[in-house]
């Protein structure tokens, strides 16, 4: 039995792949949200059922949050894991879906169909090109092609706070020659990647104390201090006029590019005008003299991702309110320090604050960028796979957003990462009507075929 | 029949008028929130029915709002007007709130029964003070005092946009000898007091947008501006380091305060370190080198009502939203002109706002300050009878908050308007756990009886 056999076997089951897909993108498991908790433990207990089905060991394993799922197969060849995770981001602002979130269809659209829910690409539509993939070999040839161990977490998007005591705690469970990770993306949707270069995360919850109480803005205007007033200040100066971070320190450890990355790079032929013009806008709002892709890519930044105070509903109300927070998250590159940027953040923070107002600190995550080596022949094995299943020959690329885990596999179990994804730029990850093209789907789980039989 | 008897009258009615205050607050006339319409309806026909118990020949008066409350009563003696407004406050946060905000009740504090309600000290109970004078006037004499007209709005706590409309329509019949508003407060919450001095109002809603939908910041963070970024830069800056409003031209018609003012109001013992304590704060947050009284009455502020963008649920979402948005209001004194400082601040903001940016603006009332004649012998008179009800003698004093209504009088009718009330400190109004003492309910009400035998 052959490749091309597993291949078709992919593409006659298709249907069926979808409908499993389908079926968990229902369920809404949140984990940021403890009313989703009992949610996120459905979709653990649907994967272990679903690995069990292709005849791997799985199993649901507790920790202090969310279950982590862990399930082994196979005794001989290279031991490749595999990890995904099965928690989705929030669904607000819900008004702004097209639908119900957790009840997924395929859509035709424009430019093919599409799989639309919450998660569909981040991740359990990746995560599943996976599985898929193992299921055809599996039907195939009766086996897996190599020693398979599969980690699918559920706290990815808050934070994972279980994640490293789960990992040092069964390192040598989970040690592995290679760390397979599908939560990334194609090259501007289009070039199949392997993502080599991520950015790190902290993340940080402010709450600006003022007056005990709500007070009216006649009575105590212009004597007593209002904390949006004080969040505003400080939230309004992390930046300065070049688009730099005023934390303290906050540039220690970032690198400069290399030189043949920079050309690399350069080659893509990235255009701002045209990333931007997508979303409405139009000028890179970086630090300047800096190119758009070292803006995603290579260069650290802060954003304020949430802010409330005072009064939020329709009209007026003249309130000086008692609190008002934000979350801020700085993305870190090269060996910035996020537990030392955090105390410097926090310090510029109470400086600010005047002595009768209180601030209180909330971290939400601290992981540091990750470069990874690529040195290993399975690296140029399977972008060669990579390149027979797309039009485009894969190229190694950089990526904006965080996923520590792909650090802790090297740094904590001495394991490669290998960031392999099918995500589209349009997928609106962590936006309402998420979506994750058929064609990623499909595709992706034939690149992962592809990949084991070049790597077994 | 002497004054004596209709004091006696209303102590007598109290139980009575408590209840019909009660009845009144049952109705949530939340103005600024269309859900509540209709109850705004109900609240102004629960009005023309009372007065219309009392002899008056009262209507319901369509606006493109709603609805105002007129009245007339009396052919003789002066010609007296009372304004109050029968819509309150939304409600929330209502997790604050110790009991449903409309489900109004007596409670016995440590410092006296307090009436608990939405709207009970602002403006319901205000209000009904002036009318329960009225109707045990009327049950003692068999007739009103004088010539009064009732004039009650219903969109004072939302900018009430068709106010001015409505007084240049109405002028005839709304022109009298004086306005008499129930509004205000105690000095302190000890002496009885005539507010001679208000602030003005500015109400301003910015809305930035960015992108043109929510974008994970991992993608976008760092070449996106944030519309977050952008909102807490220009309103980080509206102070500069002294305390001042930065926008160009907000202090042009701001006058010095007279000498003679100065005295007396420093001769009201005002402790800015008490005020401020029992809020839990200690430094007044206003202009350098300025008093605390006139930080509160007749210095023009800057206040953040609210500000609201990104995610702002539990947990965190690395989300760079689309959009972002804040309540500006600006408390005015003298001649600072609002509409003028309306421009400049639009002006300022659109300086500040990135070319693909956008930012759009809604006004929420512009109201000037007011500085009131007390020339008229019928000050003195009220004052006196004043300084009979309460233990203290009456006070001339400012104001910190904006009953643009004042104004309108004075302006649009030439009618002297005379602001007397009997609100708290501690009465929270426009926060939860609204109240209004007991005390102020009954010796409110037995001094307009007072006031109302001294001025016929």
């Amino acid at each position: 039995m052959s490749l091309d056999d597993v291949l078709a076997r992919i593409d006659a089951d298709l249907p069926a792949a979808t409908d499993r897909l389908l079926d968990l993108l229902r369920i809404p498991s949140i984990s940021t949200d403890p009313a989703f908790k009992s949610d996120c433990d459905r979709a653990a207990d649907w994967l272990v059922a679903d690995l069990r089905s292709l005849g791997v060991a799985a199993e649901k394993r507790a920790t202090p949050g969310h279950p982590m799922v862990v399930g082994h197969a196979g005794d001989s060849g290279p031991h490749l894991l595999f990890y995904g995770h099965y928690d989705v981001q929030p669904v607000d602002p819900l008004e702004l879906w097209d639908r119900d979130p957790f009840d997924p269809e395929v859509q035709q659209t424009a430019s093919g169909p599409v799989i639309r829910a919450r998660g569909a690409g981040d991740d359990k539509g990746q995560m599943m090109t996976f599985v898929e993939a193992c299921r055809a070999w599996q039907a195939v040839h009766g086996k897996l092609p190599c020693r398979l161990t599969f980690f699918f977490e559920g706290e990815e998007e808050s934070g994972s706070p279980s994640l490293v005591p789960f990992m040092q705690e069964n390192a040598d469970e989970l040690k592995s020659d290679l760390a397979l990770i599908c939560d990334t993306g194609l090259f501007e949707s289009r070039v199949p990647a392997i993502t080599t270069m991520l950015r790190g995360m902290l993340g940080e919850e402010i709450t600006v104390t003022g007056p005990s109480k709500d007070l009216h803005s006649g009575m105590y205007g212009g004597i007593a201090m209002n904390p949006i007033r004080v969040l505003t200040r400080i939230l309004g100066g992390l930046h300065d006029e070049s688009g730099r971070v005023t934390v303290p320190g906050f540039y220690d450890g970032v690198p400069e590019l290399p030189d043949a990355l920079r050309s690399q790079w350069e080659a893509l032929g990235f255009d701002p005008a045209a990333f931007l013009g997508d979303v409405g806008l139009a000028v890179p709002a970086g630090e300047a003299g800096r190119s758009g892709l070292e803006m995603i890519w290579s260069r650290p930044t802060c954003e304020i991702n949430g802010i409330i105070g005072g009064y939020t509903g329709a009209g007026f109300k003249t309130v000086l309110p008692s609190q008002a927070s934000a979350k801020v998250s700085f993305r870190l590159v090269g060996d910035q320090d996020p537990l030392a940027i955090r105390e410097s953040f926090r310090e510029m923070v109470r400086a600010m604050v005047p002595a009768d107002c209180k601030v209180t600190f909330q971290g939400h995550g601290a992981g540091p960028a990750g470069s990874f080596d690529i040195s290993d022949p399975a690296f140029e094995a399977a972008r060669n796979a990579l390149s027979d299943e797309w039009p485009d020959a894969a190229a190694y690329i950089g990526c904006g957003g965080s996923i520590p885990v792909a650090g802790h596999f090297a740094r904590l179990l001495g394991t490669t990462p290998m960031l392999i994804g099918f995500g589209k730029d349009d997928d609106q990850i962590h936006s309402p009507n998420e979506k994750y093209d058929m064609e990623s789907f499909h595709k992706g789980i034939r690149s992962w075929a592809r990949v084991l039989d070049a790597l077994t």
